[in-house]
């Protein structure tokens, strides 16, 4: 006798629009052939196929004759799209055996060591979506901390690696920079990279769009450029100008941690590990090989102490090593946001107002991004150790990097100045003092109940950095909003808060 | 200005009859006013309110007009109960904020100890549905293994005991039994109970149905008498009879285990710790005040290894000692199904024919029961330290072990006998031998197929145990089935299946 027959195993799929982010869902009816046959429950894992592409998925099931008819199932749209299914098409369902990778989950939830295996089977299940997100958060929960040593977060950065679509620039020297994030208006890339492709070294960088903060490089240079480049655009850019400053999100670098990284989210996790590895598979993937990394370090920013940070900084360049990147880590002041603009637009001043050469263009993006610049110029071997930055600066000076920024922009296919957003309100100090704390991450949440990043215009207008001295009266900051909605959100929200900038009086 | 304005963060309800299981989930479209102003997104962690009642469910987003009006949102069945709510019900919704309890199960992530009051806070936070099945997950992930000590498993146990309902017998000494599953056909606490209530002490044991077994103890006493009792019905049966033999599941007992342990069931993870409290919890807030464990051990059952199970025998001593509890353990063979029936009334027949001492009764089903019932005799100085046993066996010889059984029976409502199910199939050995290997899970899965629990006469009939001489085309078990279509179920499994039963040709 054969193995069962799965004819009766089919259900028609009826498309309703349904989104539940990363997650595959199923949903039937309670009473349809196929619960009732296979025993099927709800949050039960089931095996999903059209012709020979298989999906897993968790099941909700309907107790309801209004949606779905006995012959019928739906699913979340993001699974749809990976079957390549149609309203109409009969799918099959049958149950997921067991899992080798939820084995090597188990063995590290109780202690054990992963090798490279068990890593590449984890990973390998999970871009391919078998694992459900109670099963992600197990694995991620299991290897925070210090569950990881170094060798495993090396295979894990390499199992990442090898699931990923990998770039190939033709070159032997392709330099990157990235950034540790959590400070607002740290928008330094566009200037590095105008700076390092001026001076003759391939910089082709990918940037993300913001997950959780007021702005990412992508949504800035989207407000002077095109950002949506293919690989074969991205080549034709870098190939005439030395760099490019894309979103990086088309191209699938690290599709493993992009879903691992929204149960992280759900989760309030950092896990050092899985952070290594996130950021330097990604940095491999896009086939860089002399990378340098800012940290920021403050007591609102992401890494909150120099020990911490130069205990991550060590374990980024020997796993770095290991898979054939060169990394060099500046650590550099993260106690308040960087710039006056929080916001793609706001933030897209700033960085024009530097290349600009501007009289107001603010200092500490212009010293940051020379920092970061001249240490790769260094890594080049364009000017001696120590030399970089004042060379970075120079070509900064000389109108050279704002030639190469806008003509990057015409590269990618236009350049258009920001515009500016239609209601700002300005928030002023009721003392006198000096500014003497400022919290990045509650000023951060402010631009984005004003609208940003969806709202290009929309964030904030600091004028009043740490130390400024201030009169009573005196506007700390501006909100910028593109709807009078959006604005009352932001000022509402601000309301309930106090201090987001201490004042000490004097 | 106060507070944000929440009146405009209503929606109708709509019931759709949706079945999430445990968790709760909330269904919004994608262009509803309140997804727009709050910036809601797809699995964020929502607060949903009725008056004064709020729960925290997970958003998923339609994205499809024929299901949802603007004004409208749907909820799983078991959010909607929690809420007391009705269709047409307008409910508030708000952004979750930062739950304490997660700082918790962060901490535990990080591999650090966690007090009485951080174990409060989570189980807390869990039997209010606080938090997803992502964050339960986490939880059980960091709290496997070793990770929790001796005082953690103490704390976490009377965290589960401080959110139950706590029975209260009005007596001194309350006995009870348990066994650390994973044995088909090992029915002793009808036996158990029916000999120590004989013997005059306090027994008022409440079981569990099957969850992913063929019968669990309430699934059996279901098919001879009625076992849905109040806690009220129950004080009077025990009160009439020292005993009782109902279904402790109307009775919430330890309702934060009841939702972890279905996240440990799509983990497959057994966490010692997280086991310990959930048996402890229950025993405690049934009452109990002397309990005897069973521990099978063997290859295919739950604990694989006279050491692991001397390990866990101590734990669980010294854990009943901290919360009051007097704990006596008692290992047992875990080789082989126990008596020859595996499903509720094949089981019924077997606990029946022991109790009116008929000539085929199972002995070893017998010997267990004569063991473990003798122990609480002990337990309560009905006899000698070593004298138990013989006094059980004397108490089911006279008569009084059968006659005390239907008295509970008769008094929780009515006694009947066991019907046998109208589809048979004999399974017959293609070799002549002696039967050396039985593997339970295996026969656990054929018995279901075939439609235990469910089925009350469906199952298993084993009639080689270990070490039987068998002829080729001897009958090795029988399955039995209500129809035809679950017989076939079972018989396909098992052409896929090799050696279930092994047998070592002589």
């Amino acid at each position: 006798m054969e193995a069962k027959d799965t004819r009766h195993n089919v259900l028609k799929l009826v498309r309703l629009g349904i989104d539940a982010r990363n997650e595959y869902m199923v949903f039937m009816r309670k009473d349809c052939p196929v619960c009732v046959s296979e025993g099927f429950e709800a949050l039960n894992r089931i095996k999903v196929s059209k012709g020979n592409k298989t999906i897993v998925a968790s099941l909700i099931v309907w107790d309801n004759e209004e949606h779905l008819t006995h012959d019928q199932l739906s699913l979340s749209e993001a699974a749809i799209d990976s079957l390549g299914a149609n309203a109409g098409d009969e799918l099959t369902l049958s149950h997921l055996d067991a899992l080798d990778s939820m084995s090597d989950v188990r063995k590290k939830i109780y202690g054990h060591r992963l090798n490279q295996a068990a890593f590449d089977r984890i990973i390998g299940d999970i871009v391919n979506r078998n694992l459900s997100n109670i099963q992600l958060s197990a694995f991620l929960a299991s290897s925070t901390g210090n569950a990881l040593n170094q060798e495993e977060v090396i295979a894990l950065t390499r199992s990442m690696i090898n699931v990923g679509f990998k770039l190939d620039w033709g070159k032997d020297k392709v330099y990157d920079k990235h950034c540790i994030g959590g400070l607002p208006g740290n928008r330094t890339t566009p200037l590095v990279v105008s700076i390092v492709a001026a001076a003759g070294l391939t910089i082709p960088k990918t940037s993300s769009r913001a997950i959780t903060s007021p702005a990412g490089t992508a949504d800035t240079m989207e407000v002077v450029t095109n950002v949506n480049l293919t690989t074969e655009q991205m080549k034709k850019v870098v190939d005439l100008e030395g760099g490019c400053l894309a979103w990086g999100g088309s191209v699938q670098l690290s599709p493993a941690d992009d879903i691992l990284i929204r149960v992280e989210k759900a989760l309030d996790i950092d896990s050092e590990g899985q952070m290594i590895a996130s950021v330097l598979s990604k940095k491999a993937a896009a086939g860089s090989t002399d990378v340098v990394i800012d940290i920021p370090v403050g007591p609102t920013a992401k890494v909150r102490s120099r020990e911490a940070a130069e205990h991550l900084s060590e374990k980024m360049v020997a796993v770095g090593k290991a898979i054939g990147l060169n990394i060099d880590i500046i650590l550099t002041d993260g106690s308040q946001p960087v710039g006056r603009g929080i916001g793609p637009a706001l933030e897209a001043r700033d960085v024009l107002s530097v290349l600009r050469n501007e009289d107001h263009a603010p200092d500490d993006l212009r010293e940051r991004a020379v920092l970061l610049a001249g240490r790769l110029l260094e890594m080049g071997g364009k000017v001696a150790e120590g030399a970089g930055a004042l060379e970075a600066l120079k070509i900064l000076k000389s109108g050279e990097g704002y030639k190469k920024f806008t003509a990057i922009c015409q590269a990618q296919g236009f350049f258009r100045e920001p515009e500016v957003a239609p209601h700002k309100h300005k928030i002023k100090s009721i003392t006198t003092g000096v500014v003497s704390e400022i919290d990045n991450r509650r000023l951060a949440k402010v631009a984005k109940l004003a609208g940003a990043p969806e709202a290009m215009t929309a964030g904030i207008l600091l004028l009043t950095p740490l130390n400024t001295q201030v009169e009573e009266n005196d506007t700390l900051f501006e909100i910028h909003a593109e709807s009078h909605g959006e604005l009352e959100y932001a000022l509402s929200y601000l309301d309930t808060q106090k201090e987001i900038i201490k004042i000490k009086e004097t």
